[in-house]
């Protein structure tokens, strides 16, 4: 399990295996969007440019990739804070594994094509739980904000979802 | 413009040219999802089957295609129901187009890999916004449940995104 570029470690590339199969950002997933979220201060990032074909209206990115990015953007994210939380690195050691139990996304404008940038801040870790909320920039501006609670699953072989109350 | 298949008629089969590029419900968009969305009496149903590789955790529908399917579904459905609301059925005259100001969604347990059926139900209509709140059913279950605020946009050229109070 070695990052596969030489940029500074995403989380999604030491999820455990099992866990690590997801379109939006397992690193296993040979069709999937490879989405990748990193450290970088207080705050996450998971930069990604969509492809041409990922259009709403021509030329601006249709909103299920953008609700996609922010979701698997936001998991990587809670990841990295309890990461963070417990003073560990990224690498050192598991990674926790969370899935999303709500997602609320506002889309502010049209996001054009091109590169994107997601950028998440921590609002709160309770238990099982971490909040984060995001914003997504297009060209120089923010498009979309999101807000995602999520909840923190078993890696050992039992899986509890969103429905848990964590 | 005929629809693509020989049951009820889709209202994305009708959305004007220049509107039906999007990746998840763009009958013109030769790479996407083609979600399409009809009527059945007082409610709206979506049909999509997820392909393998749309996975989270292995045999489980990974939550960016649950949002993208819930967002096309969630516009579908305004249009359906702003004809309605006209008395008017698809496929005469104009269809609107209505885009996503907000998407909320609530992941309440794991959706399996198989058919799945999002149904929407009318919450509000004011002006050019429109609400919908959906359920996604899969294997007999409801897994996910959607709130989302759609806004109507100009088709004759301008285009006024969620942006926009209405």
């Amino acid at each position: 399990m070695t990052p596969s570029d030489v940029g500074p470690p995403a989380v999604q590339d030491y999820y455990v295996e099992d866990f690590a199969h997801c379109f939006g950002c397992g690193r296993l997933n040979a069709d999937g969007h490879h989405f990748r979220t990193r450290a970088a201060g207080d705050e996450t990032v998971t930069d990604f440019e969509p492809d041409a074909a990922h259009t709403a209206l021509p030329d601006s990115v249709y909103g299920g990739l953008i609700a996609s990015l922010l979701d698997c953007h936001s998991t990587g994210s809670a990841a990295i804070f309890a990461l963070a939380a417990e003073d560990r690195a990224i690498g050192a050691g598991e990674v926790p594994r969370f899935v999303t139990g709500h997602l609320a996304v506002d889309y502010l404008a049209p996001t054009p094509l091109g590169p994107l940038r997601a950028v998440g801040r921590l609002v709160e870790a309770t238990g099982r739980k971490v909040i984060v909320d995001s914003e997504l920039w297009a060209a120089g501006a923010v498009t979309a904000r999101a807000h995602a609670v999520l909840v923190r699953v078993r890696t050992d072989g039992g899986t509890r979802m969103g429905s848990d109350p964590g």
